[in-house]
């Protein structure tokens, strides 16, 4: 829902900046647009240019016009016609056609014909110009709205942004795949989470969320991985059990999916992409009975403890066939797949069970997207947790000590935007779903 | 403007909860409060405990009651009653008393009674429980809608929201004060600025905003520095000068303070501060001249090329004293006082200034909170200024191409969020306006 931006102030009675987009109110108008040439065409007699502003794409007609290279930007002044074969159905007639700034050099990649799956890694080594395109944007339009969404409903919903440190200590999951810093001659790393800080400040304002990026210096380089990605983060105090943050995950699903709906269409239709529909209870399974849902319908032997990549495949399936959902909670999980901060259940009898957690993950399309669950807020609890996972006590105390003063029970999860910017546009490789991609072979540009 | 959190699912026909603030909507009712003890009193037969929950405190007042250590957190079930000298006017008759998670230990520091200027390091030291003190959460609150004002405003205006890399190869100052980094053998660094990359995205979407930290690797510790904070950062492009960003800026500070004034009234209350009238314009003055004003009005020599901070706070008093504005915008700085991509101010011959910038600073009540200003987009002049600036311009390609390819005339601003904040509110040292400061000599909690 943007508005135009501002018309500027130098040039007296100037006309209004139009958005390409809007293109069908002035149907035989003269209006001035703005954007880049991201197409043209010269015919001699005739030029095509199609111009590409921040809202779309349009083409721009005129004769004895001296064309740039692509990706100049330019300024047409003309008249809006119905066209049914242009693009948007209407193109502009030029008048004047000014050139803002010249490109000094063919773009090293063709922006309107760019294909992700034929050169990625080129892709990304212009990236500074290659993002410019039309799908490589929408990609990023779409996360922006989200991560919009993600604000909005929290706050509605009593939650406070906090921003914790980047710069950490020690690792809020026990120390592998961190990057290290040198701080003023300390060893310091980069936080693979706000994790810990998110839930001592459920301390002060109860219910807390964080939009920062977060690092973790995984060597493998996958398709759903990065080193540097943005982490949708939540924690809320005073719960009964993880079901109060399903409850909420749920509605912040819901919420992000209907601010797409009304924000990009376009882009979903760009990229031949469905915005899912959210159930109102997104269905919930014990990680074991989903195990043994995929090993009898499905004949698949899961390996490990946890789902296997195709047994998280399996199982959306049998929720999109069954109950037309594309999201499933996975919930229960083994205490030997979580964190030492992970709440153990609860058993009927009241006592505490050994090897089963508060935790859950949310599936959505065959893919994890996020891990989330109860915490432990009692610190006896906590401390033992820690001395079983064979983490230094010591080097805790600046988190578990909050634990001393009264923490309520509370719990949270994360969404990792790229990766859900990915899977709901089906775009294969998590790296396009971000700007300017960090991985184990890239720094730049 | 938050909703009450949603009630719990667990208990059946449990009271939904109620916000300490909305007491005086549930006068001679039975509510039920959560919270945590913030102060308690034991008069033998009566017992008084103070209840701090994200809204506010409220005294709630029973007898035989066994109080638990201030922090625990706590449920109360009552009666709400009128009661004048109570915090809000209204107290609440204890029914039920329920310790929820009971405090183990005193803590640390006694957070009712806590002055930030009597133990500053001793505060930081035990961030983790002091961040709860009232004064210190409200600082974060004021930030955290500072933030959201900022979000709302800028989608408004057609801005769309980027996150970009932290971790980077080279520095956009130029290599000074930057926090080294091994990434995968490969020497990196924290990034000081998101300076050069929503100049890139000014490309694909024109208007462009990020909300992220940055780092400053700074020997020095002052009042006024943090190593990590808040970044919140505009790129605009198709502009005609800098005076459309001061514009901008002008309104996103307009929008800021008029949210603080629906959103955090109690706050500045609880912490003797004025939220500032933002004018339709602020005034804006030349460096050379603001210099010649200071010195000539105050007898204040100016030294350096800059303003001193003597001569800020002159000249922020002077625009208080003349125009009632508490804001005052610097502009026109020396090549000298600004970075290599500060675009040249335009003579009226339509010639290049050799040493006038279009640069600006924002003052507020008499310090800089914001740097600005139009951004070269022509590759040649880029180039020229990068080796002008004695920076290797190899290092530098990843940006620098991507004006090969028609970047239109742009500019932007940054605000620093926890400058803003801490002298919003009269807070004498910027830790305070950061849940878990980064300083020299600092690297926990």
């Amino acid at each position: 829902m943007t508005t135009e931006p501002a018309q500027s102030t130098a040039a007296p009675a100037r006309l209004p900046r139009t958005l390409t987009r809007n293109l069908s109110q002035f149907d035989g108008q003269t209006v001035r647009l703005q954007g880049f040439v991201h197409a043209r065409r010269d015919l001699g007699g005739v030029q095509f240019v199609v111009l590409r502003d921040v809202s779309g794409i349009t083409q721009c007609v005129g004769s004895g016009l001296s064309l740039p290279l692509p990706e100049s930007s330019v300024e047409v002044v003309g008249k809006v016609k119905a066209h049914p074969k242009a693009p948007g159905g209407f193109e502009v007639q030029v008048e004047t056609f000014t050139v803002i700034t010249a490109a000094i050099e063919a773009s090293p990649l063709e922006i309107p014909k760019m294909e992700w799956n034929v050169n990625p890694e080129t892709m990304l080594d212009y990236r500074y110009v290659s993002v410019r395109g039309l799908r490589e944007r929408a990609a990023l339009k779409v996360q922006a709205e989200l991560v919009f969404a993600f604000h909005s409903h929290l706050r509605e919903q009593g939650f406070t942004e906090i921003s914790t440190p980047k710069i950490v200590s020690a690792g809020a999951e026990g120390g592998a795949n961190l990057f290290k810093l040198d701080y003023f001659g300390e060893q310091a790393y980069l936080a693979q989470s706000p994790q810990l800080y998110k839930q001592i400040m459920v301390g002060v304002f109860e219910r807390v969320y964080e939009v920062a990026p977060v690092y973790r210096a995984e060597e493998h380089a996958t398709s759903r991985h990065l080193n540097e990605y943005l982490s949708l983060d939540v924690e809320m105090g005073f719960i009964d059990s993880e079901e109060d943050v399903m409850n909420l995950e749920n509605s912040v699903l819901t919420v992000m999916m209907e601010r797409l709906k009304t924000t990009c269409a376009a882009e979903f239709a760009l990229l031949g992409a469905t915005i899912p529909e959210v159930p109102a209870h997104i269905p919930r399974i014990p990680l074991m009975e989903a195990r043994a849902l995929v090993t009898e319908k499905y004949g698949h032997a899961v390996g490990g403890k946890d789902l296997d990549p195709e047994a998280e495949r399996l199982l959306c399936q049998h929720y999109a066939e069954t109950e037309g959902s594309d999201f499933v909670f996975v919930t229960k999980y083994p205490r030997a797949a979580r964190p030492f901060y992970a709440h153990a259940e609860i058993n009927a009898d009241g006592s505490l069970s050994p090897d089963i957690t508060r935790g859950f993950d949310l599936l959505f399309r065959g893919i994890e997207i996020t891990s989330g669950g109860q915490r432990i807020h009692d610190h006896a609890m906590l401390m033992d947790s820690i001395r079983a996972y064979k983490m230094n006590p010591e080097a805790m105390t600046g988190y578990s000590e909050v634990f001393k003063f009264g923490m309520p029970p509370h719990g949270g999860f994360a969404i990792g935007a790229e990766r859900l910017t990915a899977k709901l546009l089906g775009i294969a490789n998590v790296r396009y779903a971000r700007a300017f991609p960090r991985d184990r072979n890239r720094l730049t540009p």
